[in-house]
């Protein structure tokens, strides 16, 4: 069934990216600012960390962050009439709260390599790492609990959804590790893993543009449940990119998910799908030893004939379609869809 | 000079644990509901850090917390004649906030007692422990952002305040750890990392107190101060337990300062001394081997010999005394004076 038609003719005449562009620009002098307040060396390891400048602060280009939270939060707003100014600081916010949850991954997974560059923990310690994610979890928290751009009570509901999402952020990372090297992961189990680490802050990002926007309680549901799909929509092209993705531009290792034996979507579904392909895959993440270039080249070749590629490749566009029926029929609506197909149609 | 005799002729007929008793007890049941909110093993991780069972979920007894921070709350807002009722929010939060610094600072420091217990790390592994401690810091902010006891615009301001703190504490435990075996570090360079790792959420203790019973904001800056002078008499009291204080009352490791050539204020201070002695402590610092046992009992009698013990003890009677002559000269001060003496006569 080919998405709606009708609602896909909304979409803006300007290019997709622009939107995250825009989310980008808006949010700049909102984080620059943040991450100056902080006291050394935590910086010049934040702006490291957003791509401003290499570890001894020369301004050499690197890739940022996609901003695709801080984009989802305005264009939630703008559904409802919101200004940008007044989403801007809950984007901000998305934005601090998501970033530091993956320097605090990336020590716990203990990944060297992020956007194409050493992560913080690999340039700067753990310790430091950990500091330094605690502390943009605090400026996320300050800007919200000082900006003089929303209501008391408003900012207040709104710190109160983005520690929620926080809380789920930390479940979703518990559950992502303890699935690693497990086989009997289900589809189920699964969903509520990628629904607590990545569809939770998306459906809070878009309700924060909603609830910036002053938007009653039935369109803040609406937003956070369409920021919830299009979330598990994003992580199962996440897992297809981690295995079949370009890693010049996802600025990850090659096939990083599977050397760790992750329970991603396309391996869950094959590892469900009962075939020949699925019991030789059930073998190789059973096995204790490291996964060599060998078994990952093998693991790969199992998911696909497992079905667990199309599975998931259906399964984003399922969810696609899920969180566009969501969106009311409104022409403010365009940039949330052009932005869901960013979201699935993407490359890193 | 000894305290002011008019001031402690104020002090209270009960005994000086009950402030602390009475501080716990009023937390507890917020603890108890914010942790029971927490997914598994988050909750059963969090009792176990509070002391209320062991890993298996057993009621078994432990050594709590001190409470100290919650009960400099409750009796800053008494000053001011606020009632506990309102303070109780700001007091657990800071304590969860302090304790999800605990958990991490064990993670960083690789400290495996706390409390004469298995510190989280140790039992249930890094990632578990960082996930915790982010999702007790997220807790403490709810707590404080979904209270109906606060004005909207009071909340607000205790959490920019506690979240103030939070990156203070970052930078101090950034330079505790970058100033292990150093042998340059000066009195003002130690003053300036205990500022920020424990004075600086003393003093919002107190302020926050102060805060929430409304007071003006000279009160409120007032009771900042008072907390912020008590937490460097306290700290310079927790380094003098570290190195000479009896383990089985502190649930530390003996001498785990000291192994760790942790720059706590009676190795400033002797290092800083000029004489014999310290010439030699500098040598055993500034080496690169481990800390032998009968390296530590050297130090220990280098430190004593430059002077280092009894200037640690000068400074916190000095702290403390700036402290309490930052009180008003009222009854209701009675319970920060008391309290006040029992972080510098305490041997936990």
């Amino acid at each position: 069934m080919p998405l709606d038609a009708t609602k896909l003719r909304n979409a803006p005449g300007y290019s997709d990216l622009e939107i995250l562009v825009r989310a980008q620009r808006n949010c700049d002098p909102i984080l620059r600012a943040a991450v100056a307040s902080l006291p050394e060396p935590f910086a010049t390891m934040g702006g490291y960390h957003f791509g401003w400048w290499d570890p001894e602060r020369s301004l050499t280009p690197a890739t940022q962050g996609k901003f695709v939270r801080a984009a989802l939060t305005f264009a939630a707003a703008a559904v409802t009439g919101g200004s940008e100014e007044s989403a801007a600081p809950a984007a901000a916010a998305v934005e601090l709260l998501h970033n530091f949850t993956l320097i605090h991954d990336d020590v716990m997974d203990g990944d060297k390599t992020r956007r194409g560059r050493a992560t913080i923990w690999s340039v700067w310690g753990i310790t430091n790492a950990i500091l330094l994610g605690d502390a943009l979890h605090s400026l996320a928290i300050r800007l919200l609990a000082e900006t003089d751009l929303l209501e008391h009570s408003l900012a207040l509901s709104i710190i109160s959804r983005i520690e929620k999402s926080c809380l789920k952020l930390c479940l979703g990372q518990f559950q992502d590790c303890a699935f690693e090297g497990q086989v009997t992961v289900t589809t189920d189990d699964y969903l509520q893993m990628a629904g607590a680490k990545t569809a939770s802050l998306m459906a809070s990002a878009c309700a924060l543009g909603a609830l910036s926007a002053r938007a009653d309680d039935e369109m803040v549901s609406a937003m956070d449940r369409f920021g919830y799909q299009l979330g598990l929509a994003f992580q199962a092209v996440d897992d297809l990119i981690g295995i079949w993705g370009d890693s010049t531009k996802t600025g990850k290792p090659v096939c990083s998910d599977l050397v760790r034996r992750k329970a991603t979507l396309p391996v869950v579904a094959a590892l469900n799908s009962n075939c020949d392909a699925s019991t030789e895959l059930r073998e190789l993440y059973r096995s204790e030893s490291p996964m060599t270039y060998r078994d990952v080249a093998r693991a790969i070749e199992l998911i696909e004939a497992a079905g667990g590629r199309q599975a998931a490749k259906h399964h984003a566009e399922e969810r696609l379609r899920a969180a566009i029926a969501l969106l009311p029929e409104v022409p403010t609506a365009a940039e949330l869809i052009a932005l869901s197909q960013v979201v699935v149609d993407r490359s890193r």
